[in-house]
């Protein structure tokens, strides 16, 4: 390996920072850090390293990306791992003349326990040899990598993560208005619905800000969560009105196609899974 | 084991009925059924039989009620599996005058695998042997056991099956409107959403009659459809408003400290468990 192909993390003491500094560094690759309070600052590091890792919160991104712009030099290989990928795209084309460019957005948070199977999202903004370099790293770590426009990308979060995520905070709130107690709940648990508690389970480790910023910046967001409103209420009125019955079979039958396709689409992505 | 300890299985037919014959029968009791088209009459069953499970469309129970009741003699146990309770149990109650009575509820469909760690709520309308029976016959297949009223289960199946149902007609008909295909959506999941897609995937199984009933009979599902409606409504304006960002860490947080306590809970009650 080069002896000049080192690597530095900005936000390298964040907890995604970190998941990407171990995983370099058990690749063989020198990491270094830049953070609050560490030996280099980021100016330093970008100096220092070949690869420019961007984990950094995204309302401070713009600031990160304009301070390092001046020493972004062509040997450069930048990438970030944003929730969002219009803006910090922007950003990036925007302040980063030199170097070659690697948008990311790895679906999935710094706690799970095995990345293999998960997903990391890519668009390659500037030039072929980072992109070709991260994604091989990553193909052999067991990830897999899909290439989408940074529109695109957006679009789709704001139902995967936007609504799945605006969904678990309205299950919440129901489940306290009820007046039930999660011990209740969990005794008398369904299969369907123990999933669902163990899904709502798994924001106790995330990050506030962080899903502050997914759920608030989308620039589709409000238009999904104006959109599961519109269709709560439709529902809802179906299935208080005088025509219930013929109602409920319409919808629950058109949710039984999409479950049969997912069921075959499931099995056919991920056939090891229950 | 009694010779004359014979069960009869009216609705043996179905998925539910037979999933109940083979559990008895695994179990060295002798089971007969009487269904559409089969050799013995629901009122020739229950002559010849000890223990009489009832396990028919909801409604068809009250005229199946009706028709045996003549019949059920002091030294009969019935059972019922209906997937709500008040009425079931005010029906049987009226009809039967004699024999021993116990409602039940499994809280899971035909389909299940693996019936270990899986819930069945009950409640003793009349006697105890019937209760004692059933029970030390379902905890010995490695179910869980909940006695609860027959008020108290149909108010927290609005939560745990009304609004849980109803969520995941709403998220295929958000998914639909949105015009993603699904199979973006499923290259794109995180591991929360994916989880979700698996739950949506185990409708294509599911009863539409069954679903209808469970969705449209309970007395408190309106008012939950309402209060989910309310408040995704309430979350939905405070995320679109000025002051988003503190609004939203508020609802966040809140559901943190829902997610902190189930994880507590579900570690406790399934400690094997994912």
């Amino acid at each position: 390996m080069d002896d000049n192909f080192r690597i530095g993390i900005i936000g390298g003491k964040g907890k995604m920072g970190n998941l990407f500094k171990i995983l370099f560094k058990k690749n063989g690759y020198p990491v270094e850090i830049s953070d609050v309070n560490t030996a280099l600052t980021n100016t330093e590091l970008v100096k220092k390293s070949k690869v420019v890792l961007i984990s950094v919160p995204m309302e401070i991104f713009p600031e990160v990306v304009k301070e390092i712009s001046p020493f972004i030099e062509n040997h450069h290989w930048i990438i970030d791992v944003c929730s969002l990928k219009r803006e910090p795209v922007k950003i990036m084309r925007k302040y980063l003349k030199k170097g070659e460019i690697l948008a990311t957005h790895p679906l999935f948070g710094p706690y799970e326990k095995d990345l293999r199977g998960k997903t990391i999202v890519f668009y390659p903004v500037r030039g072929r040899n980072v992109s070709r370099w991260f994604r091989e790293l990553m193909l052999n770590e067991g990830l897999n990598l899909v290439k989408i426009s940074p529109k695109k990308h957006d679009e789709i979060m704001a139902l995967v993560q936007v609504i799945n995520h605006f969904w678990l905070i309205l299950l919440a709130k129901v489940i306290k208005d009820s007046e039930f107690s999660l011990k209740e709940l969990v005794y008398l648990s369904t299969p369907s619905f123990l999933r669902q508690l163990h899904i709502l389970k798994r924001l106790a480790k995330q990050d506030t800000n962080l899903y502050a910023k997914i759920q608030l910046e989308n620039p589709l967001g409000k238009k999904f969560r104006n959109l599961l409103c519109k269709n709560c209420k439709i529902l809802a009125k179906a299935f208080n009105s005088e025509k219930a019955e013929e109602l409920f079979r319409e919808h629950f039958n058109f949710a039984k196609e999409i479950a049969k396709e997912l069921e075959k689409l499931l099995n056919e992505v991920f056939p090891d899974e229950v």
